[in-house]
């Protein structure tokens, strides 16, 4: 506090609590107090979260009889996260990831719905500064990789087309590395950003991802090792798709037949979410979707169904009421 | 990896699970596949955190049907909270003692022993570049505050002085700061590290430490707001004391008559560290304390009981099984 230290240290102006607390000589006193205190919260959500949170934690702790030396462990695990954390790289999503939670936030929050196209973890390598492209551009400039031709149609789970919807979309180039993984990047690649167009349609001119591996120079590569685990995610391209209406749809497709598909180090794989790759042959198929070279690209088609927000809140809500009757179960 | 992006991206060498792990289409094969690749883990130790680390971890997000939104407000809650940690300032153990997880740690490594000086959590103000004091100097620069002289001796659990113990101490100033809440902190004020004599004696003056908030002004700050919990802890000295053969001792002197006592933000208050100063208006006796000016001071006077660290270790390891078996009901 900076600014304060002129004068007398200020406290938050927030009143004592008007009800006894013990002191906590005893170990469980200390959760009974805190969840005395949780009445304080004013917020329902804010409050069931909390209490919700120490309760684990506290669990935790207790549970496993947690050391003074793993604490502090954990304190600089935690720490050293936080450290490694720029606007190009967010270490604690990948945390997130590698613990399953991202994938499972995803779960709770996009439960499958009949013919609509499945999500996927964010990842930690998505950027705001996609560039713009139009229909049938290239996200990747040359020689970032073997050609792939990715179209598709944004339609409504209703089956109608959804037009001038916001597709972003990221992948690696055929090093197995994204844009902010090189020292150098002066500006963004293998990134862009496109709209469908009046029927829904929309193109671009991207490479064949490549499996590869998450970050392993930070803290959560020493964890992977740690925990045994290889690291190397299977192939994929990431898609979001933004439109006006709609619950935003997070995903990936994973070309298939890759042999890192089912151990995923962030358990972003579902089975609907495998693509087939098609050989295309074809000077002047390759001429006209606009690549310089060859003869030969791979094609991705696929379309992809959003669906209105009130419907995905709706459904959200209905898995919640599950997930809480088995919380209670258990 | 800046120094790998001239090739391709490499694996952290560890190979595929050779056992089968189901693509994750619903959420408890999420769990599952972690609870499967948590046999990798070699250390028995590390297994048994990672899974009952991942199990609280899914409950608390199945539980709660934890919302995109506010997984990314988590996200972005403990980048901040790594982002406000320097050298002098620990924003994740402020964390920790907000949420009663320092506290517990404490309460779980060090439970109460007979007639043994009890622990209390460290807190986020110690540092380690404390300067050496004989006894009966001070730890503190002269305006500082009202002075306090603090004396005892540092004895075993059996009787037995112990010669040479270390002594670290710190505390605020009459202003409620820390030295290294000063923009300015040039060098260690309010803090200090001396050792006992031949007899397990041990003296320094100091200031009468008063009631402080901890930092507001960063994210642990933001969430007591949230939480609507005052941040104003109950004055008190730190003390740590260290000594071969003997479980170092973390613990804290609060002077009795506090209104923040109770409700402590961090949870650190046990009776038997609640201390009464005695008034000495005596200018001889000042004089000889020490002190330059005046003829009255504050006198704590307290016997430091360390506990043999085999004996401390057992006592963990009872209360272990304790814990253990309480988990086992729940």
């Amino acid at each position: 506090m900076p600014e304060h230290t002129h004068g007398k240290a200020t406290s938050n102006g927030i009143p004592l609590p008007d009800f006894e607390l013990p002191y906590p000589d005893k170990p469980e006193v200390i959760t009974e107090n805190l969840m005395k205190l949780a009445a304080l919260t004013k917020d329902d959500r804010a409050r069931f979260l909390k209490v919700n949170l120490i309760r684990h934690l506290h669990q935790f702790i207790t549970e496993t009889s947690l050391t003074t030396k793993e604490w502090m462990s954990a304190i600089q695990f935690l720490t050293a996260t936080g450290k490694q954390c720029t606007d190009i790289r967010q270490e604690f999503i990948l945390l997130s990831d590698v613990l399953g939670v991202s994938a499972l936030v995803d779960a709770v929050n996009n439960p499958p719905m009949e013919g609509v196209t499945e999500s996927c973890v964010l990842g930690p390598f998505f950027t705001e500064d996609a560039p713009d492209v139009e229909i049938g551009e290239s996200i990747a400039s040359e020689g970032k990789g073997e050609y792939m031709y990715v179209e598709g149609r944004i339609l409504s789970s209703d089956g109608k087309p959804i037009p001038d919807a916001v597709i972003e979309t990221w992948e690696t180039d055929e090093s197995g590395y994204y844009d902010t993984q090189y020292d150098n990047r002066d500006k963004p690649d293998c990134r862009g950003r496109l709209k469908s167009d009046k029927d829904g349609h929309f193109a671009f001119r991207a490479v064949v991802p490549v499996a590869y591996p998450i970050p392993a120079d930070g803290p959560v590569g020493d964890l992977l090792l740690l925990f045994n685990r290889h690291n190397v995610r299977p192939n994929h391209l990431h898609l979001m798709i933004q439109a006006p209406g709609y619950r935003t749809l997070i995903t990936s497709f994973y070309p298939e037949n890759d042999k890192y598909l089912a151990s995923d180090p962030v358990f972003g794989v579902k089975h609907s979410l495998v693509v087939s790759l098609e050989e295309v042959k074809n000077e002047a198929e390759a001429r006209k979707r606009g690549f310089p070279k060859g003869d030969t690209f791979k094609l991705l088609k696929r379309d992809i169904v959003l669906v209105p927000e009130d419907q995905a809140q709706k459904r959200y809500e209905e898995n919640a009421a599950i997930f809480s009757k088995n919380a209670l179960k258990a």
